[in-house]
């Protein structure tokens, strides 16, 4: 997606040569019609897949996952990442680290929101080890619903996440793809 | 809003005579029409206030702030509830204790994204007795930014937070006002 990697290399800061922000437009302050634009092409991509629901974790895959929905049709369910005085008990609950926060997070789905009838594609704004999507693909499965795929905005393919998920045969669609992080420079594949 | 009051009784589950969840269709499951309908209403309202951002704070209000950013053809920011690894140094920070998840967190927001150029309308999904708007409203003074004023989906005016914001002479719009919960009911104005 030409227009989103333009994007990175105006607006994204390399903060490490892990991390890279992009706060100006996706992850702390978001543009809206690129957001859209980002939906969809995630919906042309899946839109023969019978998809039911689009499932993602808040915060920052929200806004994607959103636009996603709206274009496909079908609801949006964002899961949550610990328990608050209002969530279910009856939820799926999976332990994963997170990259860039630094902890250990639940990831929460209440049961009455997935069934075995769903056919659910997973939106996330960043992949980088992948470990809350799989969280998400293990309560998917406890949930005996159907996994159709997942679409991430922008694949950090230096580092091993998507590569892992690729190869237990689970189809990811990425718009960009970032193969390395220089001091000044963002490397596209 | 007459659809989402009626979206409210099918839908929306009374845990006590405080707290409605509306986990169907807003604050885990999504419905984007809906959210949509939600936007454009928001935008009419305020759509000659020369309105620069909307701001909202994750995680639930982040798809009905999408959407008004997007009728309004402005960006969206979303303030973050704590630090994490890549969030700026310089970053307008808040304390503010929340209703539902019973804890306090900080409220952040990076510095270089309010100037006071900026005329910020808030938009949330619930007011109950809004610390967290008052947060909000808080950082949009230090940043010497205009309010411009508030957008709420369901204001609970049994509690005190949208009454105490108005007396300061700020503008709340509210699409549904709950003036009661009970044991099966909910009580709209």
């Amino acid at each position: 997606m030409e227009i989103l990697k333009d994007r990175i290399r105006q607006q994204g800061r390399i903060v490490s040569n892990e991390v890279l922000k992009v706060d100006e437009f996706l992850n702390h302050q978001v543009d809206p019609e690129l957001v859209m634009e980002m939906g969809r092409e995630f919906a042309r991509l899946f839109r023969g897949e019978g998809i039911t629901k689009v499932l993602t974790i808040e915060s920052s895959g929200i806004s994607v996952a959103f636009a996603t929905a709206l274009e496909l049709k079908v609801p949006m369910v964002y899961a949550k990442r610990k328990r608050t005085l209002i969530t279910e008990a009856d939820a799926y609950s999976e332990r994963v680290p997170s990259f860039t926060k630094g902890i250990v997070t639940d990831v929460i789905i209440a049961k009455e929101l997935i069934s075995p009838d769903d056919r659910l594609l997973i939106i996330d704004d960043i992949m980088a080890n992948g470990d809350v999507v799989r969280g998400l693909i293990r309560i998917i499965e406890r949930a005996e619903a159907d996994l159709a795929g997942i679409g991430i905005v922008i694949e950090k393919s230096f580092q091993s996440g998507a590569r892992a998920i690729r190869e237990q045969g689970i189809r990811i669609e990425s718009l960009v793809r970032i193969s390395g992080l220089d001091r000044d420079r963002v490397e596209f594949e």
